[in-house]
C-alpha cells in the first residue's frame, strides 16, 4: 500500500513536470480544492440520505464519487505540501481540540 | 509518525463515542467537508498571491490555516471511511488519469 | 428589464414543469448552489488578480464566467423562494449589521 | 420594496466607504462568496430533508440561515457589479439554455 508521503511526492513531481508550480500558491490551491469539493457535492446533491449511503454500489455514480474524492485528495495533499503541513499530525491536533470541546458521553 | 490508517481509526472512534454515526451519511459529510473548505477560503480570500505564499509565517493566520486544513482532513478521512475508499489509492488512480490527459512536456 | 420577482417566478415554473420540486429541499438546493460556486471558482483559480479583473474581456472565459454566475443566481433565487426569504431585504438587513460591526472611516 | 439595483448601489457604497475596493477582484469576491456558501452549508449539514424544509420555523436556525443567505447575496451582487453582469439577465439566459437541454415533459 502506498503512503501519504509517497502520494505527496508523486503529486509534487506531477506539478514540476508540467511547470505548474508557478500556479500553486496556497490561495490558488485552496480554490482548486473548493472547486473539486463542489464537483463532489454535485454528484450527491439530489440523492436521499439512503441513496447517498449506497452510492458506491451504483455502477454509474460510484466511480464518479471515487474520482471526485481522488481529485479532492490530490489538491489537499498538494496544498499541505506547499504550506509545509503534515496532514495527519494537523488533523490529530484538531481532533484533540474537538475532543476537549465536545466531551464523549 | 502517525499514518492515515491510524487517523481513520481515531476519527471513526471519535464519531462512535459521541453517537454521531447516525449523522455521517456521505451526503452530510460532503457538506461538512465543503463547509470546512469554505472556512479555509475565508482565511485566504483577501490575501495577495505573495501574502498567501507566506501565510504559515504569520503568527495569527498560520495556526488558523493549519487548523482549517486539519478540519478538512478530518472530514475527508471520515467520508472516505464511510464510503470504503482508500484515499491514497483513489488519488493515485486519478493522478494516472490526469497524466494521460495532460502529458508532461 | 426583468426583475428579481419575475426571475423567481420563472425559476419556480421551470422546476414545476419538470416535476423537480420534490428534489428542491433547502438542503439539496444549498448543495447545488455550492456546486455551481465551485464551477465559478474553477474558472478563476489559476488567474492572477489582474487577469481575474479583466476576465469579462476574454472571449473564452468571459461567457463561461457569465454562465456560471447565471447558474449560481438561479439556485440562490430558488433557495430563497423555497425558504420564503426576500433576497434584497435579507441582504440589506445583513449589510446594516455589517455597517455596525465595521464602521466606515 | 428595494430593488436589486438599489442593493447593488448600497453594497458598492459600503465597499467604497471602507476603502475595500482594492480587495474586490473577481477572484477574491468569488472566494468570499464560496466562504459564505460554506457557512450556509454548515447550518444545514446535519439536518434531515424534512428538518431542512422546516428550517425557517426554527427560532434559532431560521435567523441564521436568513443571515447566511444575506451574506451570499451581498457577495454575489458585488461580484456581478465588479464584472459588469446583470444578474437577472444572466440568469434568464442560463435558464433558457437549460430549458433547451432539459425539455419539460
Amino acid at each position: 500500500m502506498s503512503s501519504l508521503a509517497e502520494l505527496t511526492d508523486r503529486v509534487r513531481a506531477f506539478a514540476q513536470e508540467r511547470d505548474w508550480e508557478q500556479f500553486h500558491t496556497p490561495k490558488n490551491l485552496a480554490m482548486a480544492l473548493a472547486g473539486e469539493v463542489g464537483e463532489l457535492l454535485a454528484e450527491l446533491q439530489w440523492l436521499t440520505p439512503e441513496q447517498s449511503a449506497a452510492v458506491m454500489a451504483d455502477e454509474d455514480l460510484g466511480p464518479r464519487v471515487r474520482a471526485e474524492i481522488g481529485d479532492v485528495t490530490i489538491y489537499l495533499v498538494r496544498l499541505a505540501d506547499v504550506l509545509g503541513i503534515d496532514l495527519v499530525e494537523g488533523a490529530l491536533e484538531k481532533l484533540a481540540d474537538s475532543a476537549r470541546r465536545y466531551p464523549a458521553r
